[in-house]
């Protein structure tokens, strides 16, 4: 299908999002884009690993993205947090 | 000089490493490498961009490596760990 697909990082168990994954590409889904935010950058990584060492032969990295979100903070002011976008093509 | 120099991200304050890095790029190097593994590369990325928009002008992203390493572990096998290198330069 060649369609992307985003999977966003959050705070539940690396296997939980490392299974999205697989299931995107089983679906037909060709290029996958992890994304995550904050603490959850180094989960983000995890999960971009395993999938390629142990579930899916054959995915490559197209590219990584690093940047700066602003988010509103809660005293009305922005907190600034890096996030990460991680490219996956078969 | 464009000699090419690496920081090593670990577990202390995000600030301590943003200084070690302006400190390279101050005393002539025009590459520098970001390494860290595991939870600590949450921390890289957030060193990357405060680098980038907080002090440095014109250092770009050259590439973002992702892979895995393999350590030995306490009970005499190995545990993988996710890795970051992330290459900057002016």
């Amino acid at each position: 299908m060649g369609e992307e697909n985003t999977v966003y990082i959050g705070k539940k168990a690396t296997m939980n999002y490392v299974l999205a994954v697989v299931s995107q590409i089983n679906a037909g889904c060709d290029n996958i884009c992890i994304k995550a935010r904050g603490r959850a950058i180094s989960r983000a990584v995890d999960v971009a690993e395993i999938v390629r060492h142990r579930f899916v032969q054959g995915l490559d990295y197209k590219d990584v993205k690093i940047a700066t979100e602003s988010l509103p903070g809660q005293d009305g002011g922005s907190a600034n947090v890096s996030s990460i976008e991680i490219y996956m093509a078969k």
